[in-house]
């Protein structure tokens, strides 16, 4: 697909983070100078850091037109020979695929016929361990016409490795041992882990997953795109779109870089004790990117360690909310409740469907004053009266604008994300790439499990203090 | 359905909401007494309340039986007559008709045959305005074999009107003005308002939402009920779980209270800066009922005046986290991060479905230890190595534990987590059932449609400081 490079640039109207619109819960020019030096010396190391340690994902966009062969050959091949597509993987290989696959299809995509999807195969994401869903899942699906893409960079992720076993022994089962690898793609490290050994020996078709590449920043790398490609979503577009958003935005200036001021801004909200940040898109279609947001910008800044090792808590939570929905939820705390949050909104300029408001509600006048509007006009008019209520309450808040929703635009929107955390943390002075604080929690979920090396972990969780009857009501 | 209350009470894990099992960002025994003339007060003026003016609510599982009896006798209607059940409706008027689908029918209801679904209508709640959601809809839906429950207590939400415009005129344009009325069924005010008027005038058949109960406590009325007998969830099971919750929870002492244990809990932990409250259910099927309580939490506490009319800017952020899904997300921060929340994990003890996770991975270890396990055993094991880490990182929380889900228990939840509310808004001593803050946005939002009467809105919407273009990037 061609895409008006012009027509779909996304910009950022930050005019409500500041207090001349705002009040006096924004932030000033003079407060932005006085951290100049802090806010070049971010640029210059997210600059010099491009493409290598953790930071590979930046070349995403430019580096993988051989994969990109790969993946869309893969594609065919599954579009021809398969109806059901499972992606098997939690976190960072669950949440980029769900996003694109519920920002570029149909809402209702798998409940199409099968001529209204292109002939292109069902969709799921099997993001968890919950045994109701797996047996949900088995319901729907038919294995011989299903291809499962287990997804785990680490390939010893419990969860996924987890489905993995139940899925294979079921193909097993009904399809026969030697039929299984026909109906498995693995997309993990080259060399490390145990997923590359397993796919090796068994025969797998397998899609590599870059070292520098971290989960959370992973979408445009095999993870995201060889999910979307199976179901047609043009993947080209969505790196060419997050190529373009970097190229539009490597500017050391905040003014001409709007994840850097978006950085900044954060930056200065969090100094300010602003501990949230809300992302609320107004798209349904954008609902499930805000979750894969809400992983990146917690797993990034989220941090009890500063680069030079001294000990902090330092991360914003963000939170997702959904437009118009939301308004009804949780507007009334965002306009009453503390000054303790910034707000981000997604605006969508044009919609992909339209739908009219019809006349014919005339004798009453609270009603009738939808009627000749558009749903599209309605929502538009609901962010802007949603931006005005939050600005007049005092509440920080910035919105981004997308032209419209296509593959171009949500890379653009990835690309921002991603080096708007990567300033952040940069600017927070903590290692952005990394997350230390699952390690508790998974070693203590080996130890209940039994599994060997554990002994000493499984001791300490029978240390804690018994608990008490007073305190289980 | 006959329901063992014995076995299907809940309970709340309240320890590690204590310094001795978290440490000093916990509580202490001499903190909870030290406002235990608050308590006291708050219990009362719950009681007190009970029925009256706004709460409403509290009675619902008592004072049901003729309009439970009118929902049966309509929802065997629907059943044998139509083939679609859609919900218009947003907030209230959604959240709770959501979460009881998705924690009581299976996990992909609407891809199901209808065999499979017991010859069920499928079920679609339309909470927003999104042109494109609009669309997907009617792709999807037949209209002849479709009923829509178009729910709003005040009869002029605009989101709700607006798609109430769109499909009665659909349905008259498809099926001809005579037939209209068969397919729509409005759930409103019995005596204020635009659809009850207009319910009257073209005859649909009508439920009625009490005068004393808010959209965000009303889905045991007719606005919960209905879309959840329709799809043949036995929604006396979940008033009866209700009614017990209500029933076992009923002591001045928070020991034996845990929703007000919880209220006070929360209460404190607002006290000390913590304003975020984290709601994380480890089970698939109530990550919307977490939804259904961040507004509950949001709107009820998120309030900027006392009652003695003082000014304030009380309230927690509530966010939604999925176990064990979200562990790949969020619980780096939660461990690492600021200690800035309250964790509510929701424990489900008997999954109704159990999957084996099979032999057959002896040469990998670090694979191999998962097997002979079960799902239920993973995530059972995933969700105390969490609490485990959260606590050991010194972060409060503390655990509801369902022995199972199902209507009964959910009755419980909603019920708890209502009683919860109540008692914390009169420990905040805010108004807990108005939602003041969220008139600006929809003025404002009439104002930008032209709605007669809303000029000088449009007038003050003008007059905000003109954005400028250095800070649109």
């Amino acid at each position: 697909m061609r895409y008006n490079k012009k027509k779909l640039k996304m910009c950022v109207d930050f005019n409500n983070m500041m207090t001349k619109w705002v009040g006096p819960e924004g932030f000033t020019e003079k407060q932005m100078l006085a951290i100049g030096d802090e806010v070049e010396r971010a640029y210059e190391s997210v600059q010099a850091g491009r493409g290598k340690g953790m930071m590979g994902w930046t070349e995403l966009p430019y580096n993988q037109d051989d994969v990109v062969k790969d993946i869309l050959d893969t594609a065919y091949f599954i579009r021809k020979n398969f109806e059901y597509f499972v992606v098997l993987g939690i976190g960072g290989s669950a949440l980029g695929p769900t996003a694109a696959f519920k920002a570029l299809k149909h809402m209702h995509y798998n409940e199409l016929p099968k001529r209204k999807r292109a002939g292109l195969p069902k969709f799921y994401v099997e993001d968890n361990v919950d045994p109701e869903r797996m047996a949900a899942l088995l319901d729907v699906i038919v294995p011989e016409k299903t291809v499962f893409n287990i997804i785990t960079k680490s390939g010893s992720t419990s969860e996924t490795m987890t489905q993995y076993l139940i899925i294979r022994d079921m193909l097993e089962k009904k399809l026969g041992k030697e039929n299984v690898a026909k109906h498995i793609i693995a997309t993990t490290s080259k060399d490390s882990g145990n997923l590359i050994k397993i796919a090796q020996k068994e025969g797998y078709k397998t899609f590599y997953i870059p070292d520098g590449v971290g989960g959370r920043f992973s979408e445009l790398s095999p993870v995201g795109l060889l999910p979307a490609a199976a179901i047609g979503i043009d993947i080209k577009g969505l790196l060419w779109g997050a190529a373009y958003a970097d190229e539009i935005y490597r500017d050391p200036n905040p003014r001409r870089n709007a994840p850097l001021m978006a950085a900044v801004l954060q930056y200065l909200a969090m100094k300010k004790g602003k501990n949230i940040s809300v992302m609320m898109p107004y798209a349904d279609g954008l609902k499930e990117m805000a979750d894969w947001y809400c992983q990146l910008w917690a797993e990034s800044l989220g941090k009890n360690k500063n680069l030079d090792g001294t000990a902090c808590n330092k991360g914003q939570t963000p939170v997702k909310a959904l437009g118009v929905t939301d308004q009804h939820s949780q507007i009334q705390l965002y306009t009453e409740g503390p000054n303790d949050k910034v707000i981000t909104f997604i605006a969508v300029e044009n919609y992909r469907k339209e739908v009219a408001i019809p006349e014919g509600c005339e004798e009453f006048p609270n009603v009738n004053f939808l009627c000749g509007h558009t749903m599209g006009e309605l929502i538009r008019a609901e962010r802007k009266a949603t931006e005005f209520a939050v600005t007049k309450a005092g509440k920080p808040n910035h919105t981004i604008v997308l032209p419209e929703l296509n593959a171009f635009t949500l890379g653009e929107l990835i690309m921002y994300f991603e080096l708007q955390t990567a300033y952040a943390g940069a600017l927070l002075g903590i290692d952005t790439f990394n997350q230390p604080g699952v390690e508790e929690g998974k070693n203590a979920t080996y130890a209940l499990l039994g599994r060997p090396g554990y002994e000493a972990k499984k001791a300490e969780l029978g240390s804690a203090p018994a608990k008490i009857s007073r305190y289980i009501v």
